[in-house]
């Protein structure tokens, strides 16, 4: 049956959840290889995901006075270097340009990792008094950094983003700011992308090369792994002496910015792929699916289906639905089943014997319920459907986050969850980093945040037994 | 007095339009220059425009079925040099990525001056059957030439452009597409930038590096000069062979694929500038204003005036303008002037005056005209003025091309206008690059296109005499 050649074309996640990821994006069609190492086509259907989300997050940008610009993708060697942390976190993984056209250049520029000097360069000539203050600028663009490993999505020499970059006259407008945005990066992936996340603060091991503080949001992925999927800097004026953003503010003294940058990528698409896909493939929430519904006409060949099948797409097009008719030469069976993998979120069905019977059978993706409904309610019912599917696909993803995140009081449970029970593991910890690297070492578990919200599990680290300063979400990362 | 002194920070067109040029693009705060030579900062007045020029753009392109995609920048060298001109016509300028991180690379990549060498190398794999076909995709993304003399939007070492690429069964699929797409920028040029254009195919000495056929629309800037504002490129089965992309067709035969390519590019920005711009700064058609009204209150201190403007702003809003309030504490004539300067189309002036006689002052930016309204029409006649501006300017633009578009039967004709009253000359041409190099060498002019719309103004070619095959635009060209 054509239904199952598909299906059997992927890896079943229990299997090999690596082999079941790398299936579906290829499978789904969403990005191919390409003859440059690390680098990937983003397909149709790849890249229409990333249009719903940067569309829907730079709305939510702009609602908080945020402006777009483009800055250049090329860093002179000695502008990376002005700022002595971040060179060193980014010099080792950038790619370097060294002739134009036929000649060598006099300096070496590297293709942008992220442009928080190229900002501070802009700004140091842009900003002169507190009236020009605050600059909330962000742009969308794509960076390089030369990874060694890469997969789809998750890790790649090139990627595209939003890096926005603001700077402020003061220490708590900058905090304020980065806050800000944490919490709209939050929201954007819980009410947008149906997946909860801890937010929370990077230990010092973990923040920004050249940041004071580094806030993140945490997913857990379906394998139990987690995933960084948005950070928030605050530079504090660090950057600023270091580049000389100085203004003259209202008491008529020179003063250094406070600054802050933030970012989210293509790896939300691959966040959406690990926590809402199955074994049948991708599972799109509505506000992200190209295509919500598809209408498949059985029987097609018989007098009036395909003309039904029309119909019903300009009556659920005129409620705002993204709807297609899939009228291919190919099997209802095979329709279905690719539907499945490409994760379009319903499915409706309708044949001749519907027709007369003037109902269709409506198919959810996410749990695969069928529903015969008469076509006259047809328009409201597929609205109401794909908002009820966004909710359960939020309170699904929360339920499984929260079925897999265990306490961990001493050494021993922390391995035993680790490598029999994957998912975060709530730890209090005693502040020292030297106990994050023996974690990391003995498990491969890294700190992945300081929730805000802090509870008090025991008195003392899970590593040292020393009193605890903070309660850590642990976890094994992409 | 304020008024003046922004007026005057910028050189008059008629005293030195270059300078004039490069004075608006900095003085409308639509660019900045930056530390990386011969690249820009496009900054939040420039890109909001370029943002609705993609918008609206791209809204054109889905219509006729084109998907976006995003390809990798960069470029093996081995890739590039698989087709035999586009090599040669590219590899003087591009920039070469020889190291990665710390290492050297084992083969040098450059960064994309343009991607149909990706293209190709990505639907050898992914076309296979007539059912793949066509392929009519577009990547929105920054690309790299390494420009000697460099000018803000009008050439820059990285610029912002669309490209299209596209891959049919048949020559004359592959035609089709190259002219539809070419009339989509020019109904795009004509109806959203207000700027009429010259639709023709280039010469062969003219054309794109590795096409068979280069179509393109031409506009007249202000100054007499011509800007190629969009190209669109008929490749035949040329880059199918040198990359090996073929297909099984119905017939069951193996044949290659046709393929096409068409761009525009943030140039588009500094032809608005060129196009319509006046002595008091930039001009924007309504279509592609970030902001649409200004509205300036009058004695903003005043009770009751603030509140006002603001409920005009509601008002105007909820018609569907982009409009603000500049409540800045500068006096009036600055704010007129400012707002003159960055080109919005339409002023409201409110006051305490106007409020007791419940009406305000409207002023247009493109002819000056100032009218008297009363508040209850405010809404209807500020989007029916939106309208009527927007007609109004290509109407204008019109009037200036032709009155600037003038007829050379001999050499001396064509030089005489070309030093006395620059703009397009229509001139016969014997189809002989020989001519066309001559009177590049005399007179720095290019035949810019053979036009659609031919004319047989004489029976022999400009240059030589001998019998004219076609007629030419020739023009001094940015």
């Amino acid at each position: 049956m054509a239904e199952k050649k598909l299906v059997e074309a992927i890896t079943s996640m229990e299997e090999d959840f690596a082999q079941w990821y790398t299936d579906v994006v290829k499978k789904a069609e969403l990005i191919d290889y390409t003859s440059v190492k690390g680098c990937m086509v983003i397909k149709p259907a790849g890249y229409a995901i990333w249009e719903l989300i940067q569309k829907q997050l730079d709305e939510r940008f702009k609602a908080t006075g945020v402006e777009n610009v483009y800055l250049p993708m090329f860093i002179p060697e000695s502008l990376l270097q002005k700022e002595k942390d971040h060179v060193e976190g980014f010099a080792p993984e950038v790619a370097w340009v060294t002739h134009g056209g036929l000649n060598p250049l006099q300096e070496r520029l590297c293709v942008r990792p992220t442009s928080e000097t190229l900002f501070c360069d802009f700004y140091k000539n842009d900003i002169h008094s507190y009236r020009d203050l605050p600059k909330v600028y962000n742009q969308w663009c794509s960076v390089v950094r030369w990874e060694k490993e890469t997969r789809p999505f998750l890790r790649s020499r090139e990627f595209l983003w939003q890096e926005g970059h603001t700077a402020h006259a003061t220490a708590q407008e900058a905090e304020d700011r980065t806050i800000q945005m944490l919490n709209v990066y939050a929201d954007f992936c819980e009410e947008v992308l149906a997946m909860p996340v801890i937010r929370g603060r990077k230990t010092d091991k973990e923040k920004f090369a050249g940041a004071e503080a580094t806030y993140t949001i945490e997913a857990l992925m379906h394998d139990g792994k987690a995933l960084q999927s948005g950070t928030s800097h605050n530079f504090g004026d660090g950057f600023a002496k270091a580049f000389g953003i100085q203004f003259t503010d209202k008491d008529n003294t020179l003063k250094y910015v406070h600054q802050t940058s933030w970012g989210m990528t293509t790896r939300l698409i691959g966040a959406i792929i690990m926590v809402h896909g199955d074994n049948s493939g991708l599972v799109l929430p509505p506000l992200v699916a190209p295509t919500q519904v598809m209408i498949v006409p059985i029987m097609q060949k018989k007098e009036g289906v395909l003309e039904k099948a029309a119909e019903l797409k300009e009556l659920l097009a005129a409620k705002g639905c993204r709807v297609k008719v899939d009228d291919a030469d190919k099997s209802p069976g095979w329709k279905f089943s690719e539907q499945e993998m490409r994760g379009i979120p319903i499915r409706v069905e309708i044949g001749p014997k519907d027709i007369e019977a003037n109902k269709c059978i409506l198919v959810r993706r996410d749990n695969h319920e069928k529903m015969e409904i008469s076509l006259d309610e047809l328009g409201d019912k597929v609205t109401e459907l794909l908002e009820t599917i966004q909710k359960d696909m939020l309170v699904r993803a929360r339920e499984h986050r929260d079925a897999h995140t265990y306490v961990a009081t001493n050494m021993d449970e922390l391995e035993k969850i680790l490598n029999e029970t994957p998912g975060f593991v709530k730890a209090m910890w005693c502040g020292e980093q030297e106990c994050e690297d023996i974690i990391k070492e003995k498990y491969s578990a890294t700190s992945r945040c300081m929730p805000f919200e802090q509870e008090q599990l025991s008195d003392t680290c899970v590593c040292c037994g020393k009193p605890a300063k903070k309660m850590v979400y642990w976890g094994r990362a992409y």
